[in-house]
């Protein structure tokens, strides 16, 4: 495959192979999560002892990010679950939020009628579909999101929406909900500067595209930050349809750098992304340095994305919007509508005709 | 590199290569585990809210294990930690259980410190080393493991410690002690078909090591068993000093497959291996199966490796075994010692310098 890096710096190339218009509704994130939020409803809480998020791929990660978010300051602990089940401590203390763009999602619904029958406190997010039905008939709080996107794009407003649910149920307090208010700002002065219309020698988004493009992204993250790491690599595996992998610091020193020391031939194929915070000092700083300097000469290629903003959140986005964008031109540079994920909805449909049939 | 199959069925030469013996340790599982578990010490318990087992690399593997042995029946939760610092929700009804085989890693050391000042009931699990000293100088609950081992080599050793401590906590009760207790007879017999002595043709692990020569391996494990796969890919780092990736059922079908609809050249040079449980029924069977008759195709080869054991823990170590000792043959098969580890511990030695210096 030979790539056309021009083919970046051209908006009408890239309008007509992002046929669904992802790009156009990245655009518009900084209005439309200002606006999400705003009109977002209220439902009486009654607490919870220990929160658990239940969804799969983009509706997950929206937990991982809350996560990652308040795990420093929140005195109740938050897990995601990615499975049909429910781990056996939950029970009427707990409260679960099920998180399902489409609202179709079948390891969703399994769990989320778990969690009733387990008497947890249950609120769900959702566009609509099967989700938004069984919120109604059990009458649950439901926190919507904008209809017509695909899950991934969603992100920001599935993080609002259950970030919601937190609010009323006393989880988190305004001071958290202050940084989801700053957050729409955030998000358009990074996309300002990595758009189509900022030409490709000032494009961070654009530079990584042509960098990784024909080699294999390896994104590697922090701890506090791992979410971030994780949707870079899969919005490559989404958007590019393009395989990659992810780790994270301090955990990768401990396996992961010793993959390094055969200095096996398929390592240069391998692109190296370092998400980097600019808040890393002792012990982080020395530690990440000096890994990067024993492996960075055996890949294929290195990038340091430095993330930018005021507070944790506003910095996950930051670095999200960057990789999220790569992803999207990395699709174009292979002539490929990062929009649909076909093999996704064809294991879908596979797995509803049996599910009939049975 | 060129690869000599045969090399794995002279074992004179494996010796040679495996020179620190690690294969020894591991073929006396069986026996040194059964020993083990007899001479652990008692400690008296006060039960806790809930878990954090905080530990990084071999260490904190372990505490994946017991969460995805326990969650399906353990009223109280489980978390795995592994950084500096501990979550925000750690007070005095957090049991902290601080693994660290060696004792001296300094993330540990830092999160145990940190939950003796939050208040925390502590635990440590350790061969010796700085976290044995804070143990005894605390008056801290102190659980053994053997001495001189890599640590990755410890896991059945520090998951029967970190889990005694989970029985003298009241955590755990007599039904779990005797799935552990069941563990040395399951390891042997898995054992009994991997080991050197077993020739090529009826030796799973010898033949994975031989697909998987020259190749990155991609193991995929589903969501109960995560840590198996994780476990398997930092094996090949650590053991064979090879990349790898992991990924898991059923998260991977919303974003991981779709990394493979671009047919890239690098798929080629990918070796899919999915560790199967023979209970899987519906509603993961389908799903499995129509995954990998889609994606098989594209990679550069494929094995299935079923687990199989009376209980999820057996099932567990059989596979991990099978992976262990895969990975070991891998090293045999690329002229590698495979137990020094390196680059972590040259890491380790400059990180040390730099905060001595301070």
């Amino acid at each position: 495959m030979k790539m056309d890096a021009k083919l970046l710096d051209d908006e009408k190339a890239i309008e007509q192979i992002d046929k669904e218009g992802e790009i156009r509704v990245i655009s518009n994130y900084g209005k439309a999560l200002a606006d999400h939020i705003k009109q977002l409803p209220t439902y009486k809480g009654a607490g919870a002892e220990e929160v658990v998020i239940t969804g799969m791929g983009g509706s997950a990660i929206a937990g991982d990010y809350i996560d990652s978010w308040l795990s420093p300051t929140l005195e109740v602990p938050i897990y995601v679950w990615r499975d049909y089940d429910l781990p056996a401590f939950v029970d009427n203390k707990t409260l679960v939020i099920a998180i399902s763009y489409s609202g179709n999602t079948e390891e969703t619904l399994s769990a989320a009628s778990l969690a009733l029958k387990k008497g947890a406190h249950v609120a769900t997010v959702s566009s609509g579909g099967e989700l938004t039905k069984f919120a109604s008939k059990n009458d649950l709080p439901l926190y919507p999101v904008p209809k017509g996107l695909q899950p991934r794009a969603a992100l920001p407003f599935l993080l609002s929406s259950a970030s919601k649910a937190l609010l009323d149920q006393w989880i988190i307090g305004k001071k958290e909900w202050a940084d989801l208010e700053r957050l729409p700002d955030q998000l358009q002065s990074t996309l300002s500067q990595i758009l189509p219309s900022v030409p490709l020698e000032k494009n961070e988004s654009k530079q990584i595209a042509v960098e990784m493009f024909g080699k294999m992204p390896v994104i590697y993250g922090y701890e506090k930050y791992q979410c971030v790491a994780r949707r870079f690599k899969t919005q490559v595996n989404e958007n590019a349809k393009a395989p990659a992998k992810f780790e994270f610091f301090p955990e990768l020193d401990h396996n992961e750098i010793e993959g390094w020391d055969g200095k096996d031939e398929i390592l240069k194929q391998l692109y190296l992304i370092l998400i980097r915070d600019p808040d890393w000092t002792f012990p982080y700083r020395d530690r990440i340095s000096i890994t990067m300097e024993e492996i960075r000469p055996w890949a294929g290629g290195y990038h340091e994305l430095v993330t930018s903003g005021s507070g944790r959140l506003e910095r996950m986005f930051d670095a999200t919007l960057r990789g999220d964008m790569a992803s999207i031109y990395l699709s174009v540079l292979r002539g490929i509508d990062p929009s649909p994920v076909t093999m996704i909805e064809a294991l879908k449909k596979k797995l509803a005709n049996i599910r009939r049939s049975k």
